[in-house]
């Protein structure tokens, strides 16, 4: 295991680990709230990145593909498992979530797709620097099938 | 200027004009979805650095409050210019909107105050990285400031 694969993993269950203390200033309505803003934010990033790569190449911006990758990278980087207490399992106030039970029942399946995320993303911010359209291109499908992964398993239809 | 400086204002006026083209393909109502996830999720990791500098310093962990100032920062460089058409400016569909009229109608003050908050946040990741905790926390009021400048002069209340 390389030096970088071992920090990302050391920092998706250390900051896994650490969520549980900090998850309690964050009532259970924000932190739907919050991990919903996260999954947007990066889901128009993700956009953006297919956009440019995909969708219109001709569009393609280096610097702009660059610093989506990044606030994907940094918000898969930013320890949103502190957002998921257990009193954040169904909807509370003015926040619905389509997380299913299941999610708080399988806490190591769900450290492994976190992990796999987590690899992903950064990988994607990595591959960015370079500049390659067709590498970016390949990097963002893989990290894609992480998130459907996670889709598929935990959230509902 | 230092090229650091220079780097910061170009990738906020680079993104700001480049998103024009982007945001086509973004419908209004999207643009205030994301717009309002990437404050909500800046928020929530200012929130994290403010309890870890601020109201609970003994729970400091300069990992934790870097991971925090470096997904602020990203997302700050992520070109949010391009989630404000003009289509934008009232609420759509599903989707509410604080922004006041003036922000569409001055753009050079809005530019500005971008700027400063975009150097504010690329400041709290640098100064993030030396995990000094009575310099995150100065440097953590300084972006707040940007922060305020901005809702108090293009946010209702």
């Amino acid at each position: 295991m390389s030096s970088t694969s071992i920090r990302i993993l050391l920092t998706a269950l250390g900051l896994s680990v650490a969520g549980g203390a900090l998850a309690n200033s964050v009532s259970p309505e924000d932190q739907i709230k919050y991990r919903k803003a996260g999954y947007s934010f990066m889901a128009w990033n993700m956009g953006k990145i297919k956009a440019m790569t995909v969708d219109a190449p001709a569009s393609f911006n280096k610097d702009q593909v660059l610093n989506s990758a990044r606030a994907i990278a940094a918000i898969a980087n930013s320890g949103m498992g502190a957002l998921y207490s257990p009193e954040s399992a169904q909807a509370v106030g003015d926040q619905k979530t389509r997380v299913k039970p299941e999610f708080f029942e399988q806490p190591d399946e769900v450290r492994k797709l976190a992990i796999d995320f987590n690899k992903a993303a950064n990988e994607l911010a990595r591959v960015a620097q370079g500049g390659k359209i067709n590498a970016i291109k390949a990097q963002l499908g893989k990290t894609g099938e992480t998130c459907k992964a996670c889709h598929d398993k935990f959230r509902q239809k």
